[in-house]
């Protein structure tokens, strides 16, 4: 028996996103052997097991498995609003950017969003940007929080921020949502259990498909009336499948096994950014790496789509994020070896390239 | 390595829907080995094989990968229609009674229904619910079959009858789409070719996860035009998936092992209804069954819920549809002799209940 | 000052709405007297007063005013239901067949069609299309009453099953909601009060512009809660005007003069439908006329587009509903004489034809 | 015959908004004797005159008379987008802030908004809010433009800069609207036509219960294709009216008489502006106020509530935006006496509160 093998050969150092890793071996074997049943029914046994795994970890009654962390953001948004409620988010944040603009699309909202770099906003910026209530606005409903922040360089939200977020969500009677895409990042990065993070969030959800290293899903948490609500709307849109439990398999073997290991994710992410830092032409951002992923900055001399052009003779594959800014993610299917291997080809691209 | 097992092992035959299927040790072997990749980025080979094979299927330009049956409907109908238009459709088919008025939610359409107890209406049926283009009505967009008929109790639409709605879809620039959930099972019991089904239509979806038995998905076609736009709305519904060449896997595996012996399907379909046929309170609805779904009409003496419960002391479990209806559907995971004697159960509790 | 007159003078007859009445020089005077201010922010002496009145009428706690009868319907189905929820309603309902799909399209809603030629269905036929809730269903909502039936010949829902369908609302938590485009046709012709036709309805509106022969508005009655909600959508849709207490002084008027007076459009639909029952090659429906609206049906050698040309020659104009279907609706601008006229041109015009 | 008299008569000078204008004597004499038809129909032939008078000012081949300049804006969006399209408009435009989140609820289409105080933007701001195409992102649709700019305190958006606009839109095929809500003030304090500032346009719309002072409505103009698109989405949202021609009239009158007279306005602003400049705890803004609109910034020591109470003591009305904001609007219906006589009584209230 082969396991799964990449489709991309050529490249051996794929650091375009940590959504590209492959199922080992024995998170195959684990899918393979899941017992299933019919999902949509509630009779997957397997599906229940993560659900009710991922519900624990979260602090949360229930949960929902689903195809994809895009559906967990939809489906949070369709349940929390009425067509004409506002939802509060990083200008940056994924939500906003790169979900085809689905929560104005389906859910009828829209976004009142906050300028923030890191993808980090304090309860300050929320409150100047909830509405006070008048009929011909839009009525604020929803505060919602990427946890790490992707485009803000895998920025970890505080505990503190987040409780003060909570806060003043309660005060003025909003969801408060965290998009917890890489929320496991954050959990072995800042050594805090998820619940801590979560603690007073009306929804939040988990990634199975990046830093775990599963081929697809994610799952949704909140309260027993929320997840409800939400299966209404999984079914709705298409994300109700079968047999299910031969996906949430991977989730559960994921993790036992791949979650403390997200802390060589982040040594391998740093070792990055200390091998390129200081090149001339280059400027790592954050300053700080603290978890998976960093941009690097291009000044003027430099173009990222030629050193993305470069790089590949070196079987090295980073992303191309603007004319002049490139994203680098470790993850479970790049080594320390890897990465280095990577570092030191950019670093090489680039002074090539300036002579 | 054990392959996946039943999480419901009290029920040994369990009638309630083809949707039920676990995949075979085979296909789970066929699904471990599949070559993966970013399915998003279109980067995983699996899914573009089946996706390949399945448009050459259905005489198709492309075609898409997608978690369920339901988000083919509902994407077909997100790229056919602006919201205001209407589309035409039986008052039994899957799209207007069991997607949670998803056409409606999502792509703001509304539904014409024509009343059809087989799900099958003639080409006259849909001139009448055209509607003339006038200022205040809906716009006439779309006719949407179903292949076979589910709540019609797996009837087949005719290729003249399919011919003549094109042709009238043409004639007034509506779409024509196909659900095909159980287009397999139409092919095979009518020793007809898809492609000669779907000849003329826009869009046409097969589903893996019913008589095919795969675990998950669906997989839509369309023009490449179509499918460009479809991919737009499989990101912002959250269909959008990652190394999906696991679930893919299963679909080839499929394609190659599971559409022929729908037959055996079709025949314990039949085999069930000679059993039942002629049993004192008890119509067999359709008369005649061409695919693997029929209809029990009790009468005013019996209860389906009572059956379903006494049935599930013989191991079997059989679809209450309604007070006095029941569905059975034969499917891979259900042996000849197990319908045979889920047919004499079922007779029995009948004789038994009117004493 | 000269009152306002007609833009289409050949035409001295015209039966084809009852939405096409011009305010008398009387009505005029009291519109120009109009007491204004910005109806948007509730400081409309005049329109505050017309709603109060209107609510008093229907029993209701709160009144809206709205640009147009479409909006009353809209804005109610926005406020009462949720994407994905039913809507039960004829299926010859204005809001069904004559609003551009705007439930739909606006609340995301699906209609869940009864067929019946009078627009009047009995609470069994409700029950039957109210679905039990399962997760995959959409969510039964809202049922909705036209009082009168236009497409149904001006037909009178009978306030005994109104209450039961009230009922029935009640114990499936569903909302019921009258379109009362002609309610008040409905109170002359039954000597009934509005509120007895509305009692235990969550919402149901008025029209100022059709029978009353206002210009321009419709008025919108439910609870405190639900005319607050509306107002959000009132202002969402652009309904929220300004002086429209102009508009209003229109439709104060109107209740003071224009409601007892439908007794003589009644008597002259009446006139009408005598003069033409019992031509060959006619037929007359409702047989009974009871209201302002009787539709005629033609045989085969007939067509109605050359009737209505024909008759334009004698100054007559009425509805072309259909190749063989035309509509003819009594209002405050035809006089008895000139429907006496306009029927015996019609009679004239069909015998002519045939010969 | 009597005017219309104010409603809220203990306030002399009312300088919240334009919008609380009432028709003159004279203005109500041309609505009473405006010739009307059914204007769903498209036969009042006031509204058609009036249409077409401004479609020829702002040089558009067609244009729709709709109940707000709210609706003008949804129907815009309605007809440019589809859902998941993206808008790109100021932060502080009305569009976004103020009409209830409608492009999110009715066209499903997302704001990308431009920080800018003034409410002016140039073509590079636009230019780093045009998404390259991706799948998962939105798709750049619409620019949006406000001439006045209302809470960019009536600036007017120069010629040059709207076409840069208008170039860029081509470019990308985006479709350049304007929110022409007090494009009249521009003309006459720019001297400029209408149609010099709207070329190139795909949309743009007059007010007329702004300065122009009418009681209701709002003109839409666009090519024949939009207007066409834009009917039906006007009997939709429930803007299809009846003898509008009564409002319309009152459009006529105003475009013969009220727009010369908005330089009145413009002075009178300035007057105020004058009068308040330079007070202690006051910052006027803009510093140069060129339309009918200023902003008055109060320090830490004064709240917009108490001056705005204490000012209903002296007949004068200001807005309160925030609690260190307020708005002064000049209009129709203040003369160059009440704007000195509320700037003074505003000054004399900050002089008392600073003791």
């Amino acid at each position: 028996m082969t396991s799964a093998t990449s489709a991309t050969s050529a490249i051996e150092i794929d650091l375009v996103s940590d959504t590209s890793t492959r199922p080992s071996r024995d998170m195959l074997a684990r899918m393979m052997a899941a017992e299933t049943g019919d999902e949509q029914r509630g009779e997957d046994p397997t599906v229940l097991r993560l659900c009710e795994q991922i519900a624990g970890l979260l602090g949360m009654e229930d949960a929902l498995f689903l195809p994809s962390g895009t559906m967990c953001n939809q489906i949070a948004f369709l349940v929390h609003c009425r067509p004409g409620d506002e939802i509060i988010a990083a200008e940056n944040a994924h939500v906003f950017g790169s979900e085809g603009a689905g929560a104005s699309a389906l859910a009828g909202a829209q976004f009142h969003t906050i300028a923030t770099p890191s993808g980090i906003f304090d309860a300050a910026a929320v409150a100047a940007h909830i509405r006070a209530p008048r009929m011909r606005r839009p009525r604020s409903r929803v505060i919602s929080v990427e946890q790490t922040t992707n485009r803000g360089g895998g920025a970890i939200w505080p505990v503190e921020e987040l409780a003060a977020i909570v806060a003043l969500a309660r005060e003025h009677s909003l969801a408060a949502h965290m998009d917890g895409a890489r929320l496991f990042n954050a959990v072995v990065a800042a050594k805090t259990p998820a619940k801590i993070f979560t603690a007073g969030f009306d929804s939040a959800w988990v990634d199975l498909s990046k830093g775990l290293g599963c081929p697809v899903g994610g799952v949704l948490a909140g309260s027993k009336d929320f997840i409800a609500e939400a299966w209404h709307w999984k079914h709705r849109l298409g994300g109700a499948m079968r047999q299910s439990g031969i996906l949430a398999g991977a989730g559960l073997y994921a993790l036992d096994h791949n979650v403390e290991r997200l802390a060589e994710d982040h040594a391998n992410a740093r070792l990055f950014a200390d091998i390129v830092r200081g090149l001339d032409g280059v400027t790592v951002s954050p300053e700080n790496v603290v978890t998976n992923i960093l941009f690097l900055e291009l000044d003027e001399r430099l173009e990222a789509a030629a050193i993305a052009t470069a790089l590949k003779e070196h079987g090295v594959r980073i992303g191309v994020e603007g004319p002049r800014r490139m994203r680098v993610v470790t993850h479970l299917d790049v080594t320390r070896d890897g990465v280095e291997r990577a570092g030191r080809a950019f670093a090489e691209t680039v002074q090539t390239m300036l002579g």
